[in-house]
């Protein structure tokens, strides 16, 4: 663990399969600095609103994490349900319930088994320690296997990070849920300002199947317990570090994934653009299909590209699958269709030709079999 | 046949299946009145190019159309080609070449075969007759059933229609071909004012997976031979008959389809953010593998409309599965998991709760494995 946290997970029997479903993370001080960045959905969930406010100072001493049920769309009693366990964890560690936050994530529209919730509080506080991986472990939903990071830094303090998210990965964060912890003396704002640039830069940029989850919640926690002080810079790069590594974790272990794809658009007026149009070719069906299929379908990368909102030259459009010109001019290139795309990672460069500096890359997987399996039965 | 109109079709080669793939339907008169609705893609097939051009003043002689290769980014010689095969038909039944439109479906980035197409001119002009069912199967692509439809009108006019379109549909108009007649005497502005308002709200409002095509084109023809001229209402209401019929047999048809599912909003301010909001739901990849699992996990939909472009209040949202109640202001309601959608149809209402009159519905189709298995070779 990294100095001032300690970490515990319990079975509060919320899984039907008996699993680890809940898990606590402390912040022992000396310093309980926090910064939050949350989903963009409208919808959200009832931990997400008291999380908001529980981080709003800049403080917070303990988070709370549930599996296997969201509490989402759960109305009044599932901000009751929330503020009852984050109230009951307080009282256990001895701290304001202001100062806790709660993350959940698993089914929407089922309320908390609340008596099962709050009887695995004590067993979790007793639990606390060096049990980092056991936390990770306990808030996997769909993840085939847990998801931790570690940033060491050489000027004496380092940052660790766990998260769990597999589908649902869109446009704003992905379904997930990610605590960091460093050890670092850092003010709030240095926290916040650290966090939504690494963000932004990573976990904004996967985006699986267009869909935006009810209960995104990506927090930093910082004990100061190293006492060094690191400058913005280098806090910065540690985040995203630790944020780039998670988020290729989650797009490696996405739902029913047998593709790793990156879509790169060059050749607009701005970044932006450039965002915009990787993400209207990353999260285009048919494109998605073609990859899973392994099939250099070029044209439909133009057909997607086509709708984006991003300057183009429509007769200047160039596409290139693994570093293969497939089409030159909006023209298909000799050889196009034979472009081998067999390998688990496809790299897609589009040059809009504008000759404009915009640049950005997506990361997303391709539409599979099992991805429509997985989801087509999953709350029955 | 509509008074005023011949049509024929002949395997010119282009299909490897060696099935029917080129049709041509000619205006025979008096009047030559014509208007086209196209796809709002930047990326635009050289057809649709020529089409645009040949339909802006009004008046169309003959459309000349060909299934199994779409002629879209083919460059200069895509442009070309269109041209060629346009001029040879219009030699052939003796009008101006820029009374002629062409149409094409079929694979993006691959070069017409001019030289099948030039030779299939001829046995097409020759046959021209009574052939209408004929033409319709022979612009089918992935088509399992020929589409076409007929509207008589008590003041001695019809209107007939023959379309294609089962994949690639949205968002403005579907991945479509569709070729109206009617022996009414009308106006080009009439025509015009006839297929905007009819397209608007029928192939616009059909979105069965977020991916629009480069091919898109909507025509309608006036011969004029009835000698009777109905009024712009009568006209509306014919067109909008005969394209909503047309748009319903693409949804029953789409690749890998086993849903038909409208998805309704109501409760916000305007009729355009209702649009906004029915087609974030309808599109959404959670939301329509659920469809295809019969699976009423209507969490889902709350979490695709939180990300919609439209007013609502995120706790006062109602959803209905087949006119049952799943969640009334924002939660779910006993036996919300035991809502039968087993069946084919599935109507999906969903309230954002503001109390503002704005209403749409968007028609779309569940995403199955049959969708993905389809989609992940078409090229290869």
């Amino acid at each position: 663990m990294i100095p001032g946290f300690v970490a515990a997970a319990v079975t509060a029997g919320i899984k039907p399969s008996g699993k680890p479903d809940m898990a606590l993370v402390v912040n022992t001080g000396p310093e309980f600095v926090a910064a939050g960045v949350f989903t963009r959905n409208r919808v959200v969930a009832s931990p997400v609103k008291l999380t908001r406010k529980a981080v709003a100072d800049g403080r917070l001493v303990a988070v709370v994490y549930n599996s296997g049920n969201a509490n989402a769309c759960n109305g009044a009693q599932g901000d009751a349900d929330a503020a009852a366990v984050v109230r009951r964890v307080a009282d256990a560690i001895g701290c304001e319930a202001a100062d806790v936050a709660a993350c959940s994530t698993g089914l929407i529209g089922e309320q908390l088994p609340l008596d099962l919730m709050l009887d695995a509080v004590d067993p979790l506080v007793a639990g606390l320690g060096d049990h980092a991986d056991a936390a990770a472990e306990a808030i996997m939903t769909t993840d085939t296997v847990r998801k931790t990071t570690l940033v060491t830094h050489a000027g004496g303090w380092s940052l660790a990070g766990m998260g769990k998210g597999v589908g649902m990965m869109a446009p704003s964060l992905a379904t997930m849920l990610v605590c960091l912890t460093t050890d670092a003396s850092i003010t709030p704002d240095m926290a916040d300002a650290a966090l939504r640039q690494a963000t932004a830069v990573t976990f904004d940029r996967l985006d699986i199947d267009g869909s935006t989850s009810t209960n995104d919640t990506v927090l930093l926690l910082a004990s100061g317990a190293s006492g060094i002080t690191p400058t913005q810079q280098e806090l910065d790069e540690a985040v995203r570090e630790a944020c780039a590594d998670l988020a290729q974790q989650m797009q490696a272990d996405a739902e029913g994934v047998t593709k790793r794809v990156a879509v790169t658009v060059t050749g607009t007026t701005t970044d932006d653009m450039a965002l915009n149009a990787a993400r209207t070719i990353a999260r285009d069906n048919l494109f998605q299909c073609a990859m899973f299929g392994s099939d250099p379908n070029w044209g439909r990368t133009l057909a997607a590209v086509g709708m984006a909102d991003a300057d183009m030259d429509p007769e200047k459009i160039s596409v290139y699958f693994n570093n293969q010109a497939v089409c030159i001019d909006s023209c298909g290139t000799p050889g196009a269709r034979d472009v081998d795309l067999t390998g688990v990672d496809i790299d897609v460069v589009v040059d809009l030709g504008t000759g404009g500096p915009g640049q950005a890359t997506i990361r997303t997987t391709d539409l599979s079999l099992g991805y429509v399996e997985f989801n087509s039965a999953y709350s029955t």
